[in-house]
Order: C-alpha cells, then sequence, then structure tokens
C-alpha cells in the first residue's frame, strides 16, 4: 500500500498517490469493487477556517478521500478513508440511491445496442439492414426517472442515431425507439416505441468537417492571424493550485462533479487582505426538453449530478482553445476498476486584454486618462454527449467576478418524417431533423465571505417613488429609488427574477457599513438571463430540479450541502426532491448576519433554429458578482494609464504627461505609422478638435 | 465659392468642401449665422434604393446638405442647399423650437459665470472667496425644460463644481446652487438656490492622475505587456467608408447627431448577397435622473438630440483605445461661425480574436473540431460631460450583431452636508458627494430588411404549455413552447420588455419561409438590459422622451423619421411629445409585411456606489440581433479550424488531421512547449484521456 509522504494544500484534489491509497484502503477492506468516486473529501469549514488563520499551531484539516463505489449485484456504498492513516472511517451501504455514472460505464452501451436482437429489428423497422449495425450509434443518458422502472436498477437510456459514413454527424440521422440498458446485467431490458414511426432520413448528409466543407464550396481564405503574445511572461503567480494577480489571490480546486471549484477568494485592498468568497463553483445544472410526448420527458440532464462536469472535462490545447500565454492544471479521477485516469490540462489559466478599464475627457482642454483593462480566465470545457459547455471563471482588475458560461457543441435531436408537424415542441432544422425546445439551467453555489462569515441578503428593486405626479414630494414625476428587501429566512429567500424592476440581489455584511455611503458593504448579483423553470409545477422536471424553481435560494451554511440536487442524482424521483428544497425544510432558518449559502440559477431557453446545425456557434451566457460599497471608492484607479494628461501639463503644452500606449499597435492601411501625424498618443494638440 | 467637383458615395458624411460650399451658399443668400447643423442629408430611401439596384443607369442621389443655423435675435432656421448647383431648395424659419447645442455653444458659458456678480456671490455663500473664481468650474447643460422659462430663449443650466486645485476632480467639489444662461443674452439670467445650503465640501482631494495615484500608494507593477499583432494586415477591406469583412458589407456614415451609422448591411451567403438592414443607429438616448428636489428634475439629458453623439465623440488613439491594426475615419463638422471642425480618428475599426467559435468532441473517440472565432468592432467615444460613452458596433462571423455600449467617465454629482440623509434619492460615494440615482436609456433605429423591405415583427415569449400536468399532452408537464404574436398596427407594437417570458423579438420577412423549419427568415432581437423608464406617467421626463416608455416600438417607414425625440430636442415640453408619439399617433397604422423601423429603447438603472468615484470602470450593456431561421444552416462551418480530427483520421492514427492550432502561443511557465508532450495540439493521444 502507498503511503503518502508530503501533504498537499488542504483543498488541493486528491493526487495520484492519494487516490490510490483509498482505493487500496477500500479493496483490502472489501474486495473488488467499482469505484464511481474517489475524490477530496472538504475540510469542514470551522477547521479549515480556523487553520487559515493561523496555519502555524491550529490543526491542519486531515486529507480523507470520499468514496463511492458499486459492488457487483448493485450495492451502494457511501465512505471516507482517512489518507494519512490509510484507514476507513466511514463505510455505509446506501439504499434507493443510483451513484453518478461514468464515461467507463457510458462507453459499453453502444455495443451491446449494436448487438441486442431487439434493437437490431427495431434498426431493421427504421430501414437500417442489420448489417449495419455498425453505423448505429447511441448516446446513452441516465434514465432521469421512469416511474415503471424505478431507481432500484441502475438504468440508462439509449438515444438512438445513424451514421452512413463513420465520419458523418450522426444528430443529423436520429431514430425513434429508445432502448432501456440495465447496468448490472449489461442489456437491453426493454425498448421505448412511438406510436408513430419516423423511418431513418435518407438526406445527404451536412458535414463541419474539411471534406464536407470542402464539397460545400470550401473554407473561407480572407483571414488573417492575430497574434496575442506576452514576451515578459504572465502577471499571475501560482503556488500550488493558488493563485495571486492583480489583488486577487485564491485557490482553484477542480473535482469530478462541479469541475472547477474557487477557494478562499481574498482581494488585497492596500494592503488589506479582504476576504469576499469562501468556495465559488457551478454546483448543479438541468436542460430539460420541452416535447411533452413519452420518453422525451426524460430528456433533462443534470450533467453535473448526473455525470459531472470533472468527468466529462476536455483536455485542453495550446492555440486552440486559448491563446496568448496559457498555463494548465490536470485532472486525475479513478478508473471504475480502480485505476488512474489523468486528464492533461483539464484546466487553463490566462489573461487577456479586456479593452478599456476606465477613460475621461475634460471636455474644456481635452485632458484625459485612459487606461486599458485585463481579465483573468479560469476555464474548463466539458462535452455532455452532443453539448460542450465551456465555463469561464472571468477576474477583473475592479473586483468584478464573472461567471460566463458559452455554449456550442450539437443540438440533441430527434427523427422527424417529411412535412411533420413540430407542433411547437420543436423545429425542422434539417430535413428530417426535429431539435426540441429546452432549457439550460445552470445552479451556481456561492459561498460568501464578505468580510467575514456573517453575511445577509437583500433583494433590490427598482421602482418609481410611491408618490405620484404632481405631489410636493414628486412634483415632476422623476423620484425612484432602490428598494431594499430584506431576506430573513430562507423560506421568504426563495425569489424569482423581476425584469421589470431590474431585480439584483446584494450579498452583505450588515456588521460592516461603508465609511461614504453608510450601506453595508456588499457584493450584488447582476444576473439579467434568468428565465426561470418552464416546466410545471408538480411535473417531474420540477419535482426533480428544486434548484431550478426560483432563481435564488440562500441556506444557513451547513457542511456538505454543497450539490444542490443532492448528492446521488441519477433515477430520484423528486418524491422527495433532494437537495435545497430537503434543506429549506419548512424555511425557519434565519439567514440574517450568519454563514450563509446563496444558490443561483440562471441560464438560457433554447427554441432552436436551422443556424445551429450542424454544429452551434458560441452562445454566452453571463452574469456578474459585483463589489458595491465594498472598495473605499474606483480599486483601479492605480492601474497604470495608457495615456494621461492633466488640466496643467495640457497648459505646459503637454510637459509632463504620461505616454504608456501599446506601441504595437498599428494603422491597418499605409504605413503603419498613427494618422494623428506621427504625434504622441492622445496628446492634446493630436486628440483633434481643432 | 468653391465647386464640388467629384460626387463622393450618396450616404457619405459630407467633405470639407461640400460644408463650405453649403455654408457659402447660404452665406451668400442670408448672410451671417450660427451654423449649428451642416450635415448630409440622407437620400429618399426610394431613391436610394433605385440607385443602389441600379447605379449604372438610375439617377445617382443628389448630395444635398440639411443646414441648422440661428440668426442673431434667436431666429431659427432648417434649410436644405442641393450642393451641385450650390442652391438653396429650402429654407424656413422654425418657431418655437431650440435646435441641438453646440460644444462651442457650451464652453462660453464657464467663463460668463465666473465673471457673474450673482453667481460670485452664491459663490462666496458657498465659501468660495471672489478671487477665487478662476477655480469655479461649470458643465452647462441644455435647461431640459422648465416651465418658468418656456423654449422661447435659448437656455443653458450650469451645473457648478470647484477645483481646489487645478488638476483636481470639480465632481468631488458640487456646489448647491443652479444658474440658468441666456445664450442670446450671454448672461446669467437666473439662479435656482436650494432651501438648505450645502456649502463647499472641505475634504482632501482623491484624484486618479499620477500624482493622485502616487499619494496613495503608487501603482500596481504586476502588469505584464499584453501585445496584439496582425503581421500579415488586417482581414478587411475599403472602399472608400464601404467595408467588407466576413461576407459582411455595409457602409460606415457618421453625422453630429447619432455618431455612427451603417447603411445597406448585407450577408454574402455562398454568393447570395442578403439585405438584412438598410440602416442602423444609436438614435437617441435620456438620462433622467431620480432625485424629485427641483432643480434636478431638468437632469434627464438627451445626449444624441441636445448635443450630439458625432459632436462630443473623441479623437481615438492607438494603443490607447484600440489596439491591434486598427483603421480610423475622421469627422467634418461644421464651425458655428462657418468655419471646419475636423475631429481626427472619430471612428475606430478592428478586428479582435473572440475564443472559441464553436468545438465539438465526439465523447467516444475523442474526434474533435475546434474553430476559433473573431469580430469585427466599429467604435467610437463620446463625452457628455461627465460621462462617457463607448458604443461598439460590434459584427460577428455567424451574422450576428452585437450593440454594445460601454459606459465609463464620472458620475454627476451634486452637494451634501455632513452627515445629511439622502433619502435614497442618491448615494454618498465620497464624504460631501451625492451621485443622484439615475438611467441610461439608450433607443436603438433598426431599419430592417430582411431578405427585402418588407418586413414584420412578432414578439415572442417562452411559455409552458396550457395542458395541465398530467393531462394527456402534457403528462410530465415539461411541455414548453415560443408563443408568437405579431404585431400587427403601430399602437399593438408599443411593447415592454417580460423577463418572465424571456422575452425577445423577431423581425423577419413573411413572404420567405426558411425550407427546414417553414418558418420566416428572421433577425431575433435579444435584449435582457431593458429596465423601462422609472420616471412615470404624464411626468415631465415621460412626457419628453416618448421613445423610452416602451422596450419596443415599431412604426411604417417615413422618410426624415430619424430621430424618436424629434429632430429639434432642447427644451421641448413633452407636450405634444414629438418623435415616436407623434408619427404612430392613433396607432392604426399597419405594420404588417411593409417597410418597418424597429424602435428599442434598453439601458441600465444605476444605483450609485463609492466604487463608481471618482471614475467609474467600465460598465457595459449590450444585445443582440441573431439571424434566426434566416441561413439555410450554421453559416460559420466555412471558417478554417484550429485543428481538426474525424472518427476515421483517430482510427488512422491521426493522419490527415488538420492541426492548424496557432503557433504564437505559449506555457506561461517553463520552456514554452506544450505540456501535453510537444505532440500536436489537440491530437488524439494528447487530448488526454488514457
Amino acid at each position: 500500500m502507498p503511503s503518502v509522504e508530503a501533504l498537499p494544500y488542504p483543498l488541493d484534489p486528491l493526487s495520484q498517490e492519494e487516490i490510490e491509497a483509498a482505493i487500496a484502503t477500500v479493496k483490502k477492506a472489501h474486495g473488488e469493487l467499482f469505484f464511481n468516486v474517489v475524490s477530496m473529501h472538504e475540510p469542514r469549514k470551522a477547521e479549515m477556517t480556523a487553520w487559515l488563520a493561523d496555519p502555524a499551531t491550529a490543526p491542519r484539516p486531515a486529507r480523507i478521500a470520499d468514496i463511492v463505489a458499486i459492488a457487483p449485484g448493485g450495492k451502494v456504498y457511501d465512505g471516507l478513508v482517512d489518507l494519512k492513516e490509510t484507514k476507513i472511517i466511514k463505510w455505509e451501504h446506501t439504499e434507493g440511491v443510483q451513484p453518478i455514472i461514468t464515461m467507463e460505464e457510458l462507453q459499453v452501451v453502444e455495443h451491446i445496442c449494436r448487438t441486442d436482437p431487439k434493437v437490431i429489428e427495431q434498426c431493421e423497422i427504421s430501414g437500417i439492414p442489420k448489417e449495419d449495425m455498425d453505423k448505429v450509434y447511441c448516446d446513452p443518458w441516465t434514465i432521469g426517472y421512469d416511474e415503471r422502472h424505478g431507481n432500484l436498477v441502475r438504468l440508462q437510456q439509449a438515444l438512438m442515431y445513424y451514421r452512413p459514413d463513420i465520419d458523418d454527424c450522426q444528430y443529423q440521422y436520429p431514430l425513434d425507439f429508445c432502448p432501456i440498458y440495465d447496468a448490472d446485467k449489461k442489456q437491453i431490458i426493454a425498448i421505448d416505441i412511438p406510436k408513430v414511426r419516423r423511418p431513418l432520413s435518407r438526406t445527404p448528409p451536412v458535414n463541419y468537417h474539411p471534406a464536407g466543407v470542402e464539397k460545400a464550396g470550401g473554407y473561407r481564405t480572407d483571414l488573417k492571424p492575430i497574434n496575442i503574445t506576452q514576451p515578459e511572461g504572465v502577471s499571475f503567480e501560482m503556488t500550488g493550485r493558488e493563485i495571486e494577480w492583480q489583488a486577487w489571490k485564491f485557490h482553484i480546486g477542480f473535482n469530478y462533479r462541479e469541475g472547477i471549484v474557487l477557494n478562499n477568494i481574498t482581494y488585497n485592498d492596500k494592503g488589506n487582505v479582504r476576504p469576499i468568497f469562501y468556495r465559488l463553483s457551478l454546483a448543479e445544472m438541468v436542460v430539460p426538453y420541452g416535447h411533452p410526448e413519452p420518453p422525451h420527458h426524460r430528456k433533462h440532464a443534470f450533467d453535473l449530478g448526473e455525470y459531472g462536469a470533472g468527468y466529462m472535462t476536455n483536455s485542453l490545447s495550446l492555440g486552440c482553445d486559448c491563446k496568448g500565454s496559457i498555463h494548465y492544471l490536470d485532472a486525475i479521477f479513478p478508473t471504475r476498476a480502480g485505476g488512474i485516469r489523468t486528464i492533461k490540462n483539464a484546466i487553463c489559466i490566462h489573461e487577456e486584454d479586456d479593452g478599456i478599464l476606465f477613460k475621461h475627457t475634460d471636455f474644456r482642454d481635452e485632458s484625459v486618462i485612459v487606461t486599458r483593462a485585463r481579465k483573468l480566465i479560469i476555464q474548463q470545457i466539458f462535452t455532455a454527449a452532443n453539448y460542450e459547455y465551456a465555463v469561464q471563471w472571468v477576474f477583473h482588475q475592479d473586483g468584478t467576478i464573472q461567471p460566463e458560461i458559452k455554449l456550442t457543441g450539437i443540438l440533441n435531436t430527434y427523427a422527424m418524417n417529411p412535412d411533420e408537424d413540430t407542433e411547437g415542441w420543436g423545429t425542422q432544422v434539417y430535413p428530417g431533423v426535429n431539435a426540441h425546445n429546452h432549457q439550460h439551467l445552470f445552479c451556481l453555489r456561492i459561498d460568501p465571505n464578505i468580510d467575514g462569515p456573517n453575511n445577509s441578503v437583500f433583494m433590490v428593486d427598482a421602482v418609481p417613488s410611491d408618490e405620484p405626479v404632481g405631489s410636493p414630494n414628486n412634483k415632476y414625476g422623476n423620484a425612484f429609488y432602490a428598494k431594499r428587501t430584506k431576506l430573513e429566512t430562507s423560506g421568504q429567500a426563495m425569489t424569482d427574477y423581476n425584469g421589470a424592476t431590474s431585480r439584483t440581489w446584494d450579498i452583505c455584511n450588515e456588521g460592516k457599513l461603508h465609511p461614504y455611503s453608510k450601506k453595508p458593504v456588499s457584493y450584488k448579483l447582476v444576473s439579467r438571463e434568468v428565465p426561470g423553470l418552464l416546466p410545471k409545477k408538480d411535473g417531474l422536471v420540477w419535482k426533480r430540479a428544486g434548484f431550478a424553481r426560483h432563481a435564488v435560494h440562500v441556506t444557513k451554511y451547513s457542511d456538505d450541502q454543497l450539490w444542490p440536487a443532492g448528492r446521488h442524482v441519477p433515477q430520484t424521483s423528486g418524491e422527495p426532491s433532494f437537495g435545497l428544497p430537503q434543506w429549506i425544510g419548512d424555511g425557519s432558518d434565519s439567514i440574517s448576519n450568519t454563514d450563509v449559502v446563496f444558490w443561483h440559477t440562471f441560464g438560457v431557453t433554447h427554441f432552436p433554429a436551422p443556424e445551429d446545425f450542424p454544429v452551434m456557434p458560441v452562445e454566452p451566457i453571463t452574469l456578474l458578482l459585483r463589489p458595491r460599497n465594498f472598495f473605499s471608492n474606483n480599486p483601479v484607479m492605480n492601474v497604470p494609464p495608457s495615456y494621461c494628461s492633466t488640466p496643467s501639463q495640457v497648459l505646459a503644452k503637454g510637459k509632463g504627461v504620461v505616454d504608456a500606449a501599446d506601441k504595437m499597435s498599428k494603422l491597418a492601411f499605409g504605413n503603419g505609422t498613427p494618422a494623428n501625424g506621427g504625434g504622441s498618443c492622445c496628446s492634446n494638440g493630436a486628440n483633434g478638435h481643432h
């Protein structure tokens, strides 16, 4: 059994040696198992914060492995292994749950479908001769929940497709039936067959690979390179997995479930290192499809809870996924058999120029300051069968954090007959291809630490004054204000977006008022893409995805309440609804001035269009966490300007101005010297008003 | 009198020679005048489209100058001059209006305030000795509308400030009174004095210039350069003011009022040049402040109609406002006396890398395609006294147009006494500095030409199925769809944003259905920052800013209906409300399948915070015009990928894969070769899943 020598940072993901040690410890005690999860068990917050406050004398949080294993026959075990002691400290058989499905479990289904006689029969009905079964593909999904099958048997539904050629896009050739796969028996136990049959489409393939593009007229030839270089290196430093950049400091974790996890986010405010967030992650998501005909109702993937944003993450590539100077972090996971799977370059970290940070010109004399911004991006991209999600955590110099998700990849598709009516539940994006309406709803878990752990949440609405036009206090009718509603309990905090009032939420520390504004120091959630859950109350998706019922939930902090649809998501019925609804219960928990967790569900409703097929141009969704009443004033005045002239310098004909304009920039045409006569950038005379 | 020889493109702004010719023609007929406007009078659409369709034989639209002039004594004239004939074709005295105010008119007020005895007296009351009047500054605004003064006299209100030192930021030292300036008499005719006096603040200055930053601890020293270079030049071509880039082609105009105007926007769809928009511009804006105490109600600047986004535009600088390879266009305006004012580099045009355009990995074999995006940006930045607005027209390769406005500059501020209560109408952003609540509401004028001039508009709401959960057609409750409501008349088209349904609007050509989806070809407005006008119905702002009453208005096209608050905006009372409300009238105009104009008001409600002071980090506001059911499928498949491997190439161990990854990118640390072992970017083995 390998021993674990040098202990890593308490929040680091498990190393290869630690995963091996955990597996060896479990195997020694319990024999051969399938390891669905071997992941870092997060230190209890009290323990972690005590150690952070005093690392020299407080006990260092132990390294513990969180295990989910399945025994032959399907028994599920949840366990914990102390890695220093190589000792199992918890081992429980958990009944009635199905743990996360792994890539390995998904990979086997296609082969079994191809050889199953009943599937072959259905393929023949669809018009595929049995000798072409190697051209039949499936995207195996967890079954979601199907009341006919329950959750005692581990199931997948196989979304079926066909490829005329191995290099064709299978999503153009969906098949109309849906086999159900039993993971324990490794066989197809049922097939859902629609009443109306839809044979294989025979349209010619439309492909996005080079041969397909050449056939359709070839590539664009008018793109010239844009080079991004950092000859002096990057402006961030890494100590292990801790990053420091532009007053920010935080730890970059990664797990099988959420992917990137950011911890201990602080901002150095002129020497005062101020805590802002204890932990940030994308904690869950659900993608409900809107076609009412069974079994399409089972298409509502919880991509994190059912498959794992870590497990599905891409190995990223220099100059493709990112440009410039990039730092990568790898991810290390167990295989089901107890081996090691490494994803190189699972996370990329880089800076980008971000346009103007601030600018002001005095119209009197054209004295001017212009300062350029840059941002730091921590990114992963994961592939959830057909779709890809690029998850970016963008840090701005001014204290803003911007989670951004870019959707690309391929639409989930279903077969349709020529001239069949989609009845509004989908769009024919190509002949014979019905792309169903769907939503992508993402749940951010925000564990705030705004100048300390005791925080409160206010809902803020922009509203007109209550006073009528013409009244003494609103004579001209122009009065409006920010109406602040304190969310006192977790029940009251179940709140929705209101576009009409540009609703925002302030996460604040009421114990610390801003010296000037006298308002509590805060971070404001500014989120505008908040469509709300369209599946109806008491329906299947509504029951299973409790976190998506409201734009905002707030809970009192509790260790292990990490994932808002619960720990084991596949095949949950939603009765009861695990995760957030359970934790909130009767809603009586006080969330005032205490350690709270803020959950935000946002996303997009996607009514497909032909432009999204056969591969979808990136659609970004973004939101902001902005410091408000947090800094004494603009925290980026100390970013060096590109150009700055003051009125006295203008009077002195430019003496003393700062001219640090980027000298690599050129005119697009001509000899490359500035059109304004070769004078200093932004200099007064050249600033142009004659 | 200069003659005009080579005629420019019909939509080009007037050249220096044309402006001079127009002025000379008017002066010859009418003597000395103040020229507030000498601008290109846009060709009638019928005439222009006839010429565009057949430039060889159709008559070329005439070059005509649009003139607004003020005679001594204040008479206002609207005129037109035919530039070929150098002949006045229209000359009208327009009563009861005040034309746009020019920078020259603004510049004179400060000097007059400094020497006016009553202003000096008020300064002394505020605590400024009369020998310090050179330290008193004012931002002159049009008066908006003040019923005590009406609109027969041309007025400005002087927002007063003080600078302890010439290089200090005056917005930290607002004064509490407001002189009213008569532009014709060139004197102060009244002073608005508040009941509660607020003497000059004596707080030490906070400055963003280098001396101020050095005093506060100095600049950040950890930023290393990010260089952006295009060694082979840019990917766009200019023919005069017409640009071609990535299938896009359009004309870039510029006028005193709207600034950038884009015309004849087409996309070359595989050889078929398809019209999309006839004309796009930011046509008006209003910035209402929410403090009910008079005279703050007069603070609701129509920055375009009252001052002009062209007149106030900055001269841009290489390597400051933009990085990379930039093309600039100048702006040429008249001076009031009839001379020429040139703003060098009024518009910048450049490309930027834009991250991933699309990506997909097959989870089976990790065959992958990743293609990078770039965007084209047409930008201007204008300074409206304290604020700056960077207006970007962003063109994406996939047919999306993204207007984006970045707000920066300085808050408008008002004096407050120590510990005075802002009563929720503002925020103390610095001791003694009250920044009032305000909105920035922008109105886009979108003249669509979606595969032809006859277009219709649908409002689209994402809604659940009407069928209850458990019913045959919605058994599991997951059904939802896009509810489309056709806007038949201009009255019905006055519609508001609905965040709960993620409301969008489709501008479409009902005469042309998509071959697959059978839906009309369309462009969809996706706009999420739509706060609505907070000043109340029948109040002053509501009356004057009719365009801001709804997120969307649609009108039947009519020449000269360009600016939604009317042609002459200063000192309008709102009774009647000029522009959109007038044009819409009783709302009976059919807007179905005809030439329509789509007006969209969007923006942000700004409750200031100390982080916004003394200069505001950029706050961006953006929206999308997206092709939906317009292209037969994804129009960017023909953008060359950075990397592409197909399943057959993976089987052939990588033979034939496309590896065009950017070779300038480096690892952040170490020797700069990729961590994945120096193999090909994205190659299968290096793609990492072992």
